[in-house]
């Protein structure tokens, strides 16, 4: 594979995956389309394997392992949805995922690596004492370092969820998305971008990837504080590559507009989605369709993974 | 149609609002069935039309009504599912559906009504003094009164979602499900008693169906404190009759079990469900399947209409 993948790669994801992952269903509601002017479709990757599309990329990427590496184990540094898909994807493969987790990070998030029997090992909080927990244990156990989006294999992998929307709905317009490390639209950018039209939407809290594309030029990440809290990290360079080449919208919200977003989603489809995954609905509802002619959206609800405690 | 209906009416039912329900689709989670050491599969009538299996029911009912009758117009006085299932489906028919609320309902219920289009009346919180709300509307318009539970087309038009299981799903052996008036519970013991056990479950605080079925003869309602509040209300003549010919068991549950349950379902299916919906699963983790060599069993998820403000 090249450094960066093809729609090619995603075609090759998914007879790859097939076996593994769950085709999620669509799903509508009238009082949405009502709000909207629009025939709005969900595609419900919350309803996925492990609670969100990062199983995907998780499945495409240990798939890709030899067995030699596979029997090694995998690690990654991630305790959001890539840690826990990650170790679903390495319980089903018969083998060990270690997850690296910062101090702070909750007993909700530990819980779910756990249930699918991932290691848990403890770190700091910021991303260098991470980054040097995880060379220890790749050194001492030889695991495969799996990235959660910068990587072509991942990338391809979130791509097949667009993909699938070939076979299940016609005519469709614009697929809208979150963006955060850029792993799910860099993916469906590559997977359905010449044939639909793809949109983004982003936190106005963590707008990194609204400004890389604006300037041209790869910013870091803001200050980790929005309610979306799986969009909080740095777009990836493979993605902003592959984003920047598109010329991807970007719509910013606000935490505000997005808590109200995942409200009437979860109200009206009775679906619980996470905060990250209502940032599409929130942008349709804000800006409209992307191109005034355009009527039938799919929206990618990214996952469902949330602390009901908090709620 | 007789008084008590049979399956050929269910059959009947299912031709008649074919085209007017959603074939509501099947769910299952991998933590969920290890917890129960069984094969479950959620039949999510939470996704059904309005939120909940009622649409089924109210959908048979009016199509059941002349054309003259239709455009005089229907009426209840149940604020709760019943009310915006009728008001939904009176909107499709082109004809108006006016719903007795009690002073004390929520404006939350207010709003699943108004939706829809439905007129709101409000009386006084007592049974005696909706009946005389309603029976003054009816007069006044000449709307037909459509019950909510004890009626034969309501029966038979609940009974339409166990019948769609013959479709979806083979090896059924069980199927479960809430009990509180008795429309869901009666309509699927028509519909597929033979094939598969029915079984239903029902809370401790709210228990009237089992100790109906106990001792042979129909109680009153318990005082409406559980919180699974759309089984408060008694057991219907009719429902009972059909509940107990079958000798239908019945699991009883509390308050505590049915919280915890609806706290598993929504986190594992990621699925908005009502505390009554969380009954059946309730019972399923502290009893087990009712028959020992049980291996497949349908929980019936009655409806989605949760007030996320209160959750």
């Amino acid at each position: 594979m090249p450094d960066v993948p093809t729609r090619k790669d995603v075609l090759a994801a998914r007879e790859r995956i097939r076996e593994y992952v769950a085709m999620t269903p669509l799903l509508t509601n009238s009082t949405i389309n009502q709000t909207c002017g629009l025939d709005i479709h969900f595609k419900c990757e919350n309803l996925q394997k492990s609670g969100s599309f990062k199983y995907r990329g998780a499945a495409n990427a240990l798939l890709n392992l030899t067995s030699e590496q596979l029997a090694r184990g995998v690690a990654t540094h991630s305790s959001g949805n890539h840690g826990a898909a990650l170790a679903a994807v390495a319980q089903r493969l018969a083998t060990t995922a270690t997850i690296v987790v910062p101090d702070t990070a909750s007993a909700f998030k530990r819980d779910a690596i756990r249930r699918y029997g991932g290691v848990i090992i403890d770190s700091g909080a910021t991303l260098a004492e991470r980054e040097t927990k995880l060379a220890q244990v790749v050194k001492r156990t030889g695991a495969v370092f799996i990235p959660p989006y910068d990587d072509p294999h991942i990338i391809a992998g979130q791509g097949t969820a667009g993909l699938e929307l070939e076979q299940q709905l016609d005519s469709v317009d614009e697929v809208w998305l979150p963006v955060g490390g850029g792993g799910l639209a860099a993916g469906n950018v590559l997977a359905c971008g010449q044939q639909m039209q793809v949109v983004a939407a982003e936190p106005e809290l963590a707008g990194d990837a609204f400004q890389s594309l604006a300037c041209g030029q790869r910013q870091p990440a803001m200050p980790p504080v929005t309610c979306a809290d799986g969009l909080r990290t740095a777009l990836g360079e493979l993605n902003f590559k592959i984003l920047n080449r598109y010329s991807l919208p970007i719509k910013l919200v606000s935490d505000a507009e997005i808590v109200a977003a995942q409200k009437l989603a979860m109200s009206c489809l009775k679906l619980v989605i996470e905060t990250s995954s209502a940032v599409p609905l929130a942008g349709l509802i804000k800006y409209g369709a992307h191109n005034a002619a355009s009527r039938r959206v799919v929206i990618l609800i990214s996952g469902g993974n949330v602390n009901l405690d908090r709620l």
